[in-house]
């Protein structure tokens, strides 16, 4: 398991390849909630999401270790593929993204806007069967999505960066729980930082095995995709290295879709930001601890990235949200 | 007509109330369209708009002259009531903002959490009578949209601010016009700080009053309100002291209503911000120019805000326009 040390590393190794991205509060959300938010922005982070910290650390790492790297590759519908075209090009070495053809088009897009070349395949398996193949060959690489230290640790560096500049005194650290890398370097982050703060995680109820995992003790996996909102939190399960950490977390909250689009509306409305339904998830899972506190709390969240295509663009903006003030009892 | 010292002076006034809102770029974009465009994204201003400088520099102007200030009133259906609601309280100054019944229920909500009294009235006739009237009480002070000099003082703050942290070498600065502060205050920081610049203004093709006065020479005024998704440019004229500005700019494009939502989809998914149509308006000026350059050029957009409601974010994300790359050539 990785300790501080290695975050603190990876910041070194990343921070001139990244963006430091801006901690925001909105006084009205405080205002309505009587407690104090801090917003962690990644979606102002390079290709959109947090995935570049650990992806860029990630690519170092490999660089630090091995003399001859011919190509990299990964297996992603989403920001990690992104994340590693990126990072690749930073360090001109070549990469190749397999993605599902059912991945949406502007993702496919963005991949190959960072140079990257990208090969669809019809099904997710042959997608993991193609990118372990091509990781067979001598100087081929495969950086992983989450079960990683380098990633770990490369995905620490957001809430290291937002305690350090914070004041002390943050009560709870909020992030979303997908394959589990961004929570738990978030937790080394923040037991070192800020040791008395709970760190806490949010995940989609129809996609809740890493909730499920963390309250029996054992990893459980979904056996098919589940069908969410929160994109950035589909897979199918959490990884030995990621649970390891997530095992000690201090609660878990598994959040609906209607909560998930009510807080992408009003997170967009009041931060100004275009926040992917993956972040906005976290702020139910805010409330429902909020909700159990006798006096106001001092709370960070990480918001994970934005991502957002417009078909899911139209399945957020469907309903109008923003008729009443938000409360944290809107949900319960 | 106010020069380049007042901007500053504004600035000096308002600088601990205001953001200094970040400059930001989109890489990809840069490489799509092979162009240096700088964004300042006021969206991330107090209010969510540049309003919030205009309306702070003239209430701080009215605390100089003024002894006794009992109440300051405003009459907006969208971003300048909730600026002088905001402005006001700053320093405890009581303000009623007149309302159309038809504006937006956020907008409301949005002004009366900033501590203004909110009066709803059914015509916009009814609501201008309203405020006239108020007024006339001693010690009752009208805050003016635009057409007023502390007003474009304090929003030529905005560009001052871009230009000061820009490199040298911007070859244009482009704005939306409505009724013409922004862009007048745009012009006056622009000429002082990067004179070789052209200062060129944006307006819906559905509310053109401001181009054709422009291109005739005298103030041009429409006889209703436009049907445009740009709610930041319905203004049914500029007034005396903008015009004096306004004919002074290098050019002057109006947009379709088409261009205004793909670049609404286009700046929200790349820089991921929350920008309203009003400001996203202003890249279909952009491409219009640009198709007349010959080489490379380096540009300032001032992005004017992101105060989108769910229905216009419906109407925005109806279709999806992320499908093909964007290139200046698209709406030719």
């Amino acid at each position: 398991m990785i300790n501080f040390s290695e975050i603190e590393q990876a910041h070194q190794r990343i921070k001139s390849f990244i963006n430091e991205t801006p901690v925001l509060q909105s006084k009205r959300l405080n205002r309505w909630l009587g407690h104090d938010i801090y917003f962690k922005a990644e979606c102002l982070q390079k290709i959109g999401a947090f995935k570049a910290r650990g992806g860029c650390n990630a690519v170092q790492v490999l660089r630090e270790n091995q003399n001859k790297i011919k190509r990299v590759v990964a297996n992603s519908s989403g920001n990690h593929g992104q994340a590693v075209a990126w990072a690749a090009a930073q360090f001109n070495i070549p990469a190749t993204i397999y993605m599902p053809s059912f991945a949406s088009k502007v993702k496919a897009q963005a991949t190959k806007s960072y140079g990257a070349e990208v090969v669809l395949l019809d099904r997710r398996q042959e997608v993991d069967a193609a990118v372990e193949a091509a990781a067979q060959e001598e100087g081929v690489f495969w950086i992983p999505p989450f079960n990683d230290d380098a990633v770990i640790a490369g995905q620490g560096t957001a809430a290291m960066e937002a305690l350090q500049k914070i004041d002390n005194g943050i009560d709870a650290v909020f992030a979303p729980c997908g394959g589990g890398g961004l929570i738990s370097g978030t937790l080394v982050a923040t037991r070192e930082l800020q040791a008395t703060a709970q760190v806490i995680a949010a995940e989609p109820l129809a996609g809740n095995d890493a909730y499920l995992s963390y309250q029996s003790g054992n990893i459980q996996a979904l056996t098919e995709a589940p069908n969410t909102l929160a994109d950035g939190a589909m897979t199918l399960s959490i990884g030995e290295k990621t649970f390891a950490h997530i095992k000690r977390l201090d609660d878990f909250y598994v959040v609906a879709e209607a909560p998930m689009v009510y807080w992408t509306q009003w997170l967009q409305h009041l931060l100004k930001l275009h926040v992917e339904p993956t972040s906005a998830m976290v702020m139910d899972g805010v409330c429902q601890w909020l909700r159990k506190q006798k006096s106001s709390q001092k709370i960070l969240v990480i918001l994970s990235g934005g991502n957002v295509d417009a078909a899911m663009m139209q399945r957020v903006w469907h309903q109008d949200c923003l008729t009443s003030e938000p409360s944290i009892e809107r949900f319960c």
